[in-house]
C-alpha cells in the first residue's frame, strides 16, 4: 500500500531502467552465496504463495509486499527493490495473460523460473482440531480447488481477497469454528495451526513463477537454459508454421507455445463475404524454447524469425528449473 | 445445489451419453426458431456472466443454475438439460485449463462459441447515487479488473464468491453505502440500480464461452466454421512442427494454439546428465483451426495428424462467432 504512494511521485524516473547497466551473471548463483541483501517485491501480503516462490529462489532474501502487480514491477524498475516475482501460469488455471501484458509493458528481464507445487493447507487458531471447523475463508479459486476435501469435512466456504488475507482474518478473529486455506508460511506468520496439508483436489497443482530483474542475465551453456520470447505474426495460413520452422530446423525444442489475440483488438472482423475468409487480426505468440542465447543456433533462430515478424522481444534467458 | 443431489443417484447412467443418438444440424439455427424449450445449464447463480452468454446464443432458453461446473456437465449428460455453457478463455485472464480438462473428462460436444464483451457494472440499491457507495462487493478477479475506476471513486473492495452472489448480497442487505460489481442482468434480477457501466480498466475484456451438447453438430460449408481439437505429442524437436505442417500444407489457418503439460505429470525430469537433455514428458496441444470438418482438406489434415500422434479428439466443429 505504501509503495503505491511512494512510487507515483517518481514515475517520471521510470526510464532510468533504460540506461545501460553493468551486466552480471553472478545473480544466478547467489543462493549459494550472500543473498541476504536481495530485496524482492511481490503482489500480496506476507504469506502469499508468491512470497514462498521468492524464498525458494533466494532463501535469505527480504520480501517486499505490494498491493498491486504493477507496483511490484515499479518497485524493481525504480530501484526500491532488486527483483520482482510474478506468477505466470498454473497447471490447473492456465497462463495468466494479464501478467504477460505486464512483462510487455515494463522492461524487466526474466532471470529465473520457479515451479512451486501448490500446497493448500487448512489452518485454524491454535489448539483447535479439524472437526471443529465449520466455515473456511480463502480466495475463491483456492476454495474451488479444494471443493471435494471441504465437502467431505462438511465445511462451508467463504470468500476472501487472497489466501494470506484469509489467514490473517482468521488469526485476528480468534474464532475456533472458522478456518483458512493458505500456505504453510501463512500459518507460521499469523500463528495458526496447520490442521491438514495438500487438501487441493488435484494433486498435481503447480504454479510457475518468474523472477524479474532490471538487468538481463548473461546466459552460459553450462547447464540447461530456457529462453522466453514474444513475437507477433501478421496473418494467414502457414505463417506460424514458418515461425516454428526456425526452431525445428535447428533441433530446438519448445516447452511452451501459446497464441493470443492482440490486447487492443482481441476480436475478428468479417470482410463481408460468407466463404470463410474472415479477416485475421494480428496475433501475439508466446514461446519458451530450450536453448541458451549463448548458443549460436539460438541466435540464428531469432535472426531467421526476425525476417518475417514485425515485432519480437526476448523476455529473458535463464536456467531451467529442473529441481521440481 | 439441488442438481448435485439429484445427479448422484443416477451417476451409473452417465454412459447413456455413449449410446448412438440421432444427429441434427438444426440446433445451429434454432435462435431463429423455437428455442423456448431449450434448457441450458451453467455454473453459478442467476445473473452470472455464463447465463448472459447462454441467453446470447438462445435468447428464449431456460437457464439452469448449477453449483459446480461438473454439475453443469452432468446435467447435460444425464438429459436433465439440453446443453451446457462453459467459459473457456478470457482476453485478460487467459485460457481456463481446468475447463479444458472438463471437456476431456466428459463427452459433450462444442456446438457453438459466444464472444461476450465483459461489462462490469457498479450496482447499488434503488435510489442510491454513485457518490454514496463506500464499499463494493464482487469476485476478486472482477475487483482487480476495476481497480483504477474504484480508486477514482474512493470505493473500498470486498470479496464475494462471484459477481451474481455479490449483487444478491447487496440487494438483500439493503445497505445504501455498499455496491456490487456484476452484470446488467444481475441488476435486473436482484432489483438493483445500475450506477455505472463498463467500469473495467481494460476496455477490451472479452470472454469466450462454448455451448456444449450431447450430440455433435453436423457441420456444413455454408458459413465460416471453426474446429477445436486436442491431441498429444510424445517428444522432441520438430514434432510440433510436423503437426502444424498438416494444416499449413492445406492452407488451413489456426486461430488458437496452446501447449499444456499433461495434467497428471505436469513437470519434467532430468536424465542425470547436465547438457540440456532434460527428458520431455508428453504434452497436450489445443488447436482451433478455421475449417469445417465437412471440407475434405480438414479430413485429410486430421488423417495426416493421426499418423504421428497417439491421441487426438475433435471437441467440436461449429460456426465461428463473427458478430462481435
Amino acid at each position: 500500500m505504501g509503495l503505491v504512494q511512494e512510487a507515483k511521485p517518481v514515475a517520471f524516473h521510470r526510464d532510468l531502467s533504460m540506461l545501460p547497466k553493468p551486466l552480471s551473471a553472478n545473480s544466478l548463483y547467489s543462493s549459494a552465496g550472500d543473498d541476504s541483501k536481495v530485496r524482492i517485491s511481490f503482489q500480496g501480503i506476507p504469506g502469499a504463495y508468491s512470497e514462498t516462490a521468492a524464498l525458494e529462489a533466494y532463501p535469505n532474501c527480504e520480501t517486499v509486499p505490494c498491493e498491486h502487480f504493477e507496483t511490484a514491477f515499479q518497485a524493481a524498475e525504480l530501484w526500491l527493490v532488486d527483483k520482482a516475482v510474478l506468477p505466470i501460469e498454473n497447471s490447473v488455471g492456465g497462463s495468466i495473460h494479464r501478467n504477460y501484458d505486464l512483462l510487455l509493458r515494463h522492461r524487466l528481464h526474466i532471470v529465473q523460473e520457479v515451479h512451486l507445487p501448490v500446497n493448500h493447507c487448512l489452518l485454524g487458531v491454535p489448539g483447535v482440531n479439524k472437526e471443529e471447523i465449520k466455515r473456511v475463508l480463502s480466495h475463491p479459486q483456492a476454495l474451488d480447488q479444494c471443493v471435494n476435501s471441504l465437502n467431505d469435512l462438511g465445511i462451508q466456504r467463504l470468500s476472501a481477497k487472497d489466501t494470506a488475507t484469509a489467514a490473517q482474518t482468521v488469526a485476528s478473529s480468534g474464532k475456533k469454528d472458522v478456518g483458512a486455506i493458505a500456505s504453510v508460511r501463512a500459518a507460521n506468520i499469523y500463528g495458526l495451526d496447520i490442521l491438514a496439508e495438500n487438501i487441493q483436489d488435484d494433486a498435481n497443482n503447480v504454479t510457475r513463477f518468474l523472477i524479474l530483474s532490471r538487468e538481463p542475465m548473461i546466459p552460459r551453456t553450462d547447464r540447461p537454459y530456457k529462453t522466453s520470447i514474444v513475437f507477433s505474426l501478421e496473418e494467414g495460413p502457414g505463417v506460424l508454421f514458418k515461425a516454428l520452422a526456425v526452431f525445428a530446423l535447428r533441433s530446438i525444442n519448445l516447452s511452451k507455445i501459446e497464441s493470443r489475440p492482440q490486447r487492443r483488438r482481441p476480436l475478428r472482423v468479417v470482410d463481408g463475404s460468407n466463404n470463410g475468409s474472415a479477416k485475421s487480426f494480428d496475433y501475439l505468440f508466446y514461446i519458451d524454447f530450450e536453448a541458451s542465447m549463448a548458443e549460436i543456433r539460438a541466435q540464428h533462430a531469432l535472426g531467421h524469425l526476425q525476417e518475417f515478424t514485425s515485432f519480437i522481444r526476448v523476455l529473458g534467458c535463464y536456467p531451467m528449473d529442473l529441481v521440481r
